[in-house]
């Protein structure tokens, strides 16, 4: 794997540009820093994009869709059919991210990677199931080497897109029954973490429930532990092929030079795993919000992130991410758009 | 004052349209709850406007501006010129408020209230002195009792456009060098606390300034203590021509039925007066985000409020609520356009 393209590097963001960025914002007409972590949003995306006036006009959100079968295990409030009858929701635009793709004017599209209640190929939606779902990992790992690869690259392609798109920053969002129960698994693995601090209510689960789900897990932890100290394995043991997509998205993304912004526990599993993979990947990650899945801010903390909202939200489908992206771009517009002291004629701080 | 306008009553939201809308939030495409305050946001959104489908297309900000007395105590890292020179800057469209209302599509007003560095009437300027500032509180009374009955007009006026061009959510915002003292004063008159717990930087001080704006401070609680357990008294005795304005405005755009996005620091002391005069309004008022100043969680946590983002930001103008309004607006959307589980073909939760 020593030659797999997930270890080819991805670009230094522009130190340059950062600086001249700095320099900038403290000449806008306002105290410095008063715009507190808009002002550092603004600065990161000017040197993510090599730019002094950095834009998020062309956004993209691929939403990777997959069944798992660790499903049958019962770690989940919903039955598994819902994965295939969300695409087919996500097609109509009546999904949370449907709806909020359109309102920010973002291009969507949703990638099926195999689905048990299978829809098909639908208008709007990529189809390029792998298998109807992954495999108990209580059983065996969840995927064969092949299957991983094909959902890394998958992952890779959907930057391809947003690359020929003219994409400014990418989302990645997710969809599958059963999948913060691999999230969860792939978090204990990465980061040597117990399930019980990890492992929460996922779509709803009830105390019973989340009892079920970390001995599930426990069970996992323990078949594969020989081989997790390899992150590949631990994600092709433990994670779903939404999961992997994402973190060759998020790998590809970043040797484009292109930033991403991460939504939140799924979306952050697959981003520990691609900086555990491609150390280089983390300075274009941006993260948008603190999920309330209760294994969130151990990932979050883990790659020294700080999202930026609170709000509660535990939904994935990239719909954290889409809500935090009017910040991104109102930093921008201030960047770019606010008078300095000297164009204004504002006198300076004097004491 | 018995019978002044600003103690008549604020109409109740709704709460059949309440439950009405808890219960669409219900059977939209998603785990219960997994929007977290998004969903508390559309539902109250849609209870204070009285209608199943709240919008957010048509948003007004009033800039209320004015100097103050207490300025020349050395309470600012600014000179005061700037108050006047920042009211060309809105107009110019310099400003950050003015860039994020013209990236949101709100209408912006400013409202010079009286500068030192009297800019004169200006195009987009709603020109309406009540005088150059107020008076210097650790001497006497910040304002005449005219004064202050001018400057909540002023604010009432500012709804009554908002009113008139259709608004259906209001902003107000604040500039004003020394506005921290004034709002941080009659946060303690309000609170009964001690400057030292609330006082902070504001617009940069040094340690040695926050010492001296403390202590300026305490003169003026000790000065005016005998009158200040009136909420009315405080505001007049400790606060600014625009702090009052935005008390009258919050009360007004309450009794109109029109919600309110409360800015940061200066914004909730004029909240927390308006609330201490007339509770009615509280609830109609929603909070955008945590100022960096110190004294902010004292005064939210006596509004019980939650803020919805803690971004760090310390500028006022209204820049942090035009900031949360995408947020507003993204709950908004979600709560109309969402498919419901039925009309999704979506199977609920089983367990």
């Amino acid at each position: 794997m020593k030659d797999h393209w997930i270890h080819n590097p991805c670009p230094a963001t522009d130190s340059v540009v950062r600086e001249a960025a700095l320099r900038r914002q403290a000449q806008l007409t306002k105290p410095a820093g008063s715009l507190g972590r808009l002002e550092d949003l603004a600065v990161s995306l000017a040197a993510m994009q090599g730019t002094q006036q950095p834009s998020l006009d062309r956004v993209r959100i691929a939403v990777f869709v997959a069944d798992h079968g660790v499903a049958a295990r019962g770690v989940s409030a919903f039955p598994q059919a819902v994965t295939g009858e969300m695409v087919k929701n996500f097609a109509a635009g009546g999904a949370a991210i449907s709806v909020l793709a359109g309102s920010l004017g973002a291009e969507l599209e949703v990638i099926n990677l195999g689905t048990i209640n299978d829809p098909g190929p639908l208008a709007g939606v990529v189809y390029s199931p792998i298998a109807p779902s992954t495999v108990d990992f209580t059983q065996v790992a969840a995927m064969s080497t092949e299957q991983m690869e094909q959902a890394l690259l998958a992952g890779a392609a959907a930057v391809e897109r947003g690359l020929a798109a003219g994409a400014q920053l990418l989302i990645g969002g997710d969809m599958g029954i059963g999948n913060t129960t691999a999230a969860t698994a792939l978090g204990c693995a990465l980061l040597r973490q117990e399930p019980m601090a990890l492992a929460g209510a996922g779509t709803g689960l009830d105390e019973v429930g989340i009892s079920r789900k970390v001995a599930v897990i426990a069970e996992g932890l323990v078949l594969h532990r020989p081989y997790l100290a390899n992150p590949l394995e631990a994600l092709r043991r433990l994670g779903g092929f939404e999961i992997a997509a994402l973190a060759g998205f998020y790998i590809r993304s970043a040797q484009a030079g292109l930033p991403v912004l991460v939504d939140g526990f799924i979306a952050t599993s697959a981003a520990l795993a691609a900086v555990s993979i491609n150390p280089g990947c983390r300075d274009r990650l941006l993260f948008a919000h603190a999920s309330a899945e209760p294994g969130h801010r151990f990932m979050v903390d883990a790659l020294d992130a700080r999202p930026l909202l609170d709000l509660g939200m535990r939904l994935g489908e990239g719909s954290g991410a889409a809500i935090a992206l009017p910040l991104l771009r109102l930093a921008c517009k201030l960047h770019n758009e606010m008078a300095t002291f000297a164009e204004a004629a504002v006198s300076g701080k004097e004491r």
